[in-house]
């Protein structure tokens, strides 16, 4: 689906606007150009880097299986060189990035993501993180607020607080953001009664939101972006811009399928490049038909979070400003980090990086799967329908069991409540559930196991709740044996 | 020399202190705990990073003579393999940056710069075009005005304007920004006229400043120092803060002595430690017995630019609030990176780095040393003391001779000075100096060399010289044969 993008030069701050070009942009031009003597950088001599190269060893694209039965294979390339031009990775670089990964980044956007219009940008940056405080204050000036879902990831909201950008939460469901909740703020919003005006940008986190780990669904998007869309018909509204942050879209692990019946689970069907990607939640960008969508890739989850890398897919508009911004305060992204990731995509090419993807979604399902079949054996596990910010999910409560041992080897992250009502202290009104949940957390960390509290996430951090604590699993770090804390 | 460092936690602006603490900080005091099982973090598996190690060939600190009779002998050290704690590198890390490389930063602070008072801290940045910008936007509210050289580096300007921090120009001689310039500025401010409270924030790059190469010597340090505290007196005013950005500290090149007399060069006597310390002009922070400095370093100079990695020197006021502002934006700098480099800097170590150092100040010697001595040749050249920005410094003019055949090998940067007053159609009114300028710069980009108009480089960006064009010959970047482009 192709369209013609909005006009979205108004869309930017103050601050954006001002934002100048690069003093010497005026010169770029002649930049490349062959046999030039280029004595206007300033550059230092790559005669005096002291690395020649950088070699890694890495692990081929279908090191891990597709197939639960499949053993991993965990075959190496060694040595993994960067390519003839490394040099230009340790030079000062272009903001953008190395164009041979932007270049890679680009296929994969097109061919996984497939954008709803054709001239979409994409464009390097240094982690979702420093993406995000980009875009926000680009996007919003001081005293004006974003839209986003009332339990969400707390660093986003905490790049926001300084620059005096507030979150406006919506309310969530088990697909996140409700389409219902956002369409009502927006319409009864009252400029005077609120402090600001409207808010035009939306956070979303649309795939593993934490700490519940809901996703939204293609109904759900096409709601969302429609309301973006219709808050967007004159000028004075015409900005509803969706920042889609989607660091978990190629580790969805699909609904939980009791063991008995896990060997129909459609995942793991989904062995080949179009069925592995149809099996996915698509991006924002599929219905985005009026570049309103700000996508932000990062490789943190699917190669290392030290790499601090990652990609915008976005209006060529908003492209424009991120990389003047860049260029003022982060420039390139590191280029050994940019040099060797770069590497390893060219030897692995786009059908690899998928197979590797593929590899990465099956190892973080199993651990999964792991976790939650202890947790059956462990406890008396009944099911039940959720309810409130759980509706349309399915939801387990756990009753205790005579003690017995188990074993397993866990990776993610999973939400618990723990009800405290019947407990004695909190029956004689001598602690309240939010000193229990602290509580039970100093012990369990006491004891050697570390939980997150689940009101880190709530989007406005002053969230109590009167009868029970919350906290976030999670299972994604390393191979660990749970029998030690539950015996 | 150790004293008391004044309370500078009322020197931060509206934004830094609204930057919150990182939610999860209250529970990184189990972090570290032997035997924890950490389910909180939400960490990627390291055992799906594709990367087992990285290695490089990397040069030995000696690969460069110290004298300029020795031979240059690179010797490699491959496979240069990071250490033991890779994986750490790769995963999320603290925004401090690895341990193991703040340590080495930490000693080699602590015995080159030799900072007046003990507890400052060291911090890692991504690099000190994004250290700037966290800097200006940690101590200045929009609509304040920041001290600086009239002639300076235009990207750290261009950092500020978005955030309306404008530049307060300060004259200049061949020392850099002037003492006395400084102290009238801050003496005579009027709020109500200049619109905008008196500037508390000085950006000096007291080294090899843009685009004239000027050097600040140790009595004008001493001035400039004193001024600070002088106006630090009171509450009201008790906040001017000197940020030292100094990424050419280890490539002072000294005076030029004309090849003949050249043998005596002290610069080649440096050849220990303690000798090639003492023959660059020091750090600020050697005069810092207040914490007023905030000291700023790159690797860029010195191992790459594209390791987008340096640090900051500063009283741990300001390093701790510098570090919230990494935690919401580049959170830590890249692992590759960082990884890299405290691989070499632990084969090297501190001595191994300093020898680098002085290996690395004699290459960029020998190039200025060879493109002033072939100017020699090429023209008449007569020398004559510098009067206005060049008062201080040793100035040479130079007139065409019949054209005769230079070779040379050059690297850095040299500030030039086009005389257009007898040009045919400046004299006849037709064409301004600036146009002159311009029709000169794209004729030589034409014919394939490419200079930075002087002009970039003044602070407020609204430089015209009425008789007169400026260019920056960079010299630092690859070898080059100028006799292409003067035949």
């Amino acid at each position: 689906m192709s369209g013609e993008p909005i006009d979205v030069s108004h869309h930017l701050s103050a601050l954006a606007r001002a934002r100048p070009v690069s003093p010497l942009k005026g010169l770029f031009k002649y930049w490349g150009k062959p046999g030039l003597l280029n004595l206007a950088g300033g550059l230092p001599s790559a005669a005096y880097f002291p690395f020649a190269d950088l070699s890694a060893n890495a692990l081929q694209a279908d090191s891990f299986p597709i197939k639960p039965t499949q053993e991993s294979s965990f075959s190496w390339f060694w040595k993994l060189l960067w390519w003839g031009q490394g040099e230009d990775a340790l030079q000062y670089g272009m903001a953008a990035g190395l164009p041979q990964l932007q270049k890679i980044i680009k296929e994969f956007s097109a061919k996984v993501y497939q954008p709803a219009y054709d001239n979409y940008a994409v464009l390097l940056h240094a982690g979702n993180t420093d993406a995000w405080s980009k875009v926000v204050t680009t996007l919003c000036n001081p005293g004006e607020g974003v839209l986003v879902s009332k339990w969400t990831y707390p660093s986003a909201m905490a790049t926001m607080q300084p620059h005096n950008i507030r979150p406006i939460p919506v309310d969530t469901d088990a697909q996140g953001m409700r389409s219902d909740s956002l369409r009502a703020i927006l319409t009864e919003w009252d400029e005077a009664a609120r402090g600001m005006p409207r808010p035009h940008v939306i956070y979303a986190v649309p795939i593993g939101e934490n700490p519940t780990g809901t996703t939204a669904g293609i109904p759900r998007r096409k709601e969302i972006y429609q309301i973006c869309v219709e808050f967007g018909t004159d000028f004075r509204s015409s900005r509803t811009i969706l920042c889609e942050d989607d660091p978990y879209w190629a580790l969805q692990e699909g609904e939980y399928v009791p063991k008995a019946e896990r060997k129909d689970n459609p995942l793991f069907a989904a062995d080949e490049e179009s069925r592995f990607i149809a099996s996915l939640q698509p991006s924002y960008l599929k219905f985005d038909y009026q570049g309103r969508v700000i996508r932000m890739d990062t490789f943190s989850k699917t190669i290392a979070p030290g790499a601090r890398l990652g990609w915008y897919t976005c209006h060529p508009t908003f492209a424009e400003r991120l990389e003047r911004a860049s260029e003022t305060s982060t420039q390139a992204p590191c280029g050994f980090g940019q040099s060797l990731i770069t590497a390893v995509l060219i030897q692995w090419k786009y059908e690899g990086f998928i197979r590797w993807l593929m590899g990465l979604r099956l190892q973080y399902t199993l651990r999964r799967d792991c976790l939650v079949d202890n947790l059956a054996e462990e406890f008396h596990l009944t099911s039940a329908p959720g309810t409130g910010i759980w509706e349309g999910a399915e939801c387990f409560t756990g009753y205790a069991k005579p003690r017995r041992s188990v074993n397993g080897y866990f990776n993610e992250k999973l939400p618990v409540k723990v009800h405290f009502e019947h407990h004695p202290a909190f029956a004689a009104k001598r602690m309240t559930a939010a000193d229990l949940e602290m509580k039970l957390l100093e012990e369990l960390a006491e004891a050697g196991v570390l939980f997150v509290p689940g009101a880190y996430f709530w989007a406005t951090g002053d969230y109590a709740d009167p009868t029970a604590g919350h906290f976030r699993i999670s299972f994604s770090d390393a191979s660990v044996r749970l029998i030690d804390f539950l015996h």
